[in-house]
């Protein structure tokens, strides 16, 4: 209720250029029933280091960072964990007394899901993408050992640099491209205008082991459904949303949900996001 | 709930020195009563300039500012309404779009009280009390066209300031001073170590026509207490909280709750404030 918020309640926050309401509803559900004593807000804002210095002024717990925030946050920070480092590029601040802590949960999730399902660094990946997600997924596979490979993008530029970055090659489609682990980091599939479309045509899906979709809505894409249908183990995009958003969880409060409870938050928050 | 917060529901919030809880249980009160999509959430910081920046960057759209803060906002603001220009303090600040707007409901409420109560101009007045909540009752009774009183205050540098501002005549205690209308704007009668302080003398009671306690914890002040065992007027520090609070909620919603609702509210924020 929010009339049982009092003075001594924390405000954790987001900020983003077209704010949703996935973490709002996500950790907003937690506090709840975890009886912590916090509260979320989405907001946008058109005077970064303002808003900034008003989180560090303010004492506001915490705050996702989104599009188009991520790099531009970098200088207004104090301290930049591992994680935004390896791919200078902050998703999570975390005001401790004043200081603020920069992170890149996304990273830290894409690294955990690799681990999670197992994935073998021996794997020649297709990354289709090359943007600031794609850039904190290619690096967390670098990261995880993973060497063979191709970052698909037709922006040749983006494409080329992301390559360079993450030690992967660059491809502008994926003529001749060969690959056992397909990731799909662009809007394909996503709800929109480009909810049909399917980010690897089927014959490329029939050879892979492995097709891992970064779009989490809606949960089942296009070309989830076709790995699905064609037995292939999946990563969906709703994986990477909700462990992300725990891991901000975990860093704003201390505690870690469990999963059955993390489960039940990712239900109500994917239930009406967007 | 928390949980119902989505991407479009508006932020309030207060700064003060030592934040309290009943500003916080008002208007979240209110809020759900009307089903507005509203929270409210207190803050303080020690960086004041940063953090009026931080409220107009994040699009807050409202802020009560209470003691030490409500003069320094005055350079930090846009536009400076009557109520706060009148005395040069600041008790509330209206985000539109980026434009700050400062507003004083303790001068509001006042001059409605004075209204409301049906005192006459004629009354001759003691005021004791020369802090920044002394200068809003004191010019609001001077431009409710009081002329005839006392400053009652020991501090006689801020005692002969204020009279200065007010119109009124300074005097270092009581003795001599005729009054019909007595003002207590000292901490004396409030929760802590002046609870069982009387802020006027029995006498003075006895030949006062009304009495005014701004004080609003506890609302049954010693001197209210008196005041009504001998059958005077009184005007209670529980009526100008909650006042100048609906005058802030009308400020930020756009919506009047009827007496019935603010009753309500004002005993769920009283109830359990400080």
């Amino acid at each position: 209720m929010t009339r049982s918020i009092n003075r001594d309640t924390q405000l954790c926050m987001s900020l983003s250029g077209r704010p949703g309401n996935f973490g709002t509803r996500f950790q907003n559900f937690l506090y709840e029933a975890l009886d912590l004593n916090f509260v979320y807000k989405a907001f946008t804002t058109r005077d970064l280091p303002a808003a900034i210095g008003g989180i560090r002024a303010l004492g506001i717990r915490g705050c996702a960072v989104s599009m188009p925030f991520k790099e531009a946050c970098l200088p207004l920070v104090d301290a930049i964990d591992d994680s935004a480092q390896a791919i200078a590029s902050i998703n999570t601040i975390v005001n401790d007394d004043g200081v603020l802590h920069a992170y890149n949960t996304d990273y830290i999730a894409i690294r955990k899901l690799i681990e999670q399902h197992g994935l073998s660094p021996d794997l020649p990946l297709a990354l289709r993408g090359s943007g600031g997600m794609a850039k904190a997924v290619a690096c967390a596979f670098r990261d995880a050992g993973f060497r063979h490979g191709q970052i698909v993008a037709r922006n040749e530029a983006a494409g080329r640099k992301l390559a360079e970055v993450s030690g992967f090659s660059w491809a502008r489609d994926m003529s001749g491209v060969q690959a056992q682990l397909l990731i799909n980091v662009t809007p394909l599939g996503m709800e929109g205008a480009e909810a049909d479309q399917l980010a690897f045509e089927r014959i490329e899906v029939e050879h892979a082991h492995v097709v891992f979709d970064v779009v989490a809505l809606p949960p089942e894409t296009p070309l989830i459904k076709l790995a699905r249908a064609l037995h292939k183990p999946v990563i969906t995009g709703a994986e990477v949303i909700v462990l992300q958003a725990v891991e901000q969880f975990v860093l704003y409060t201390g505690v870690r949900p469990d999963d059955a409870l993390v489960a039940k938050a990712a239900a109500h928050a994917l239930g009406q996001a967007a």
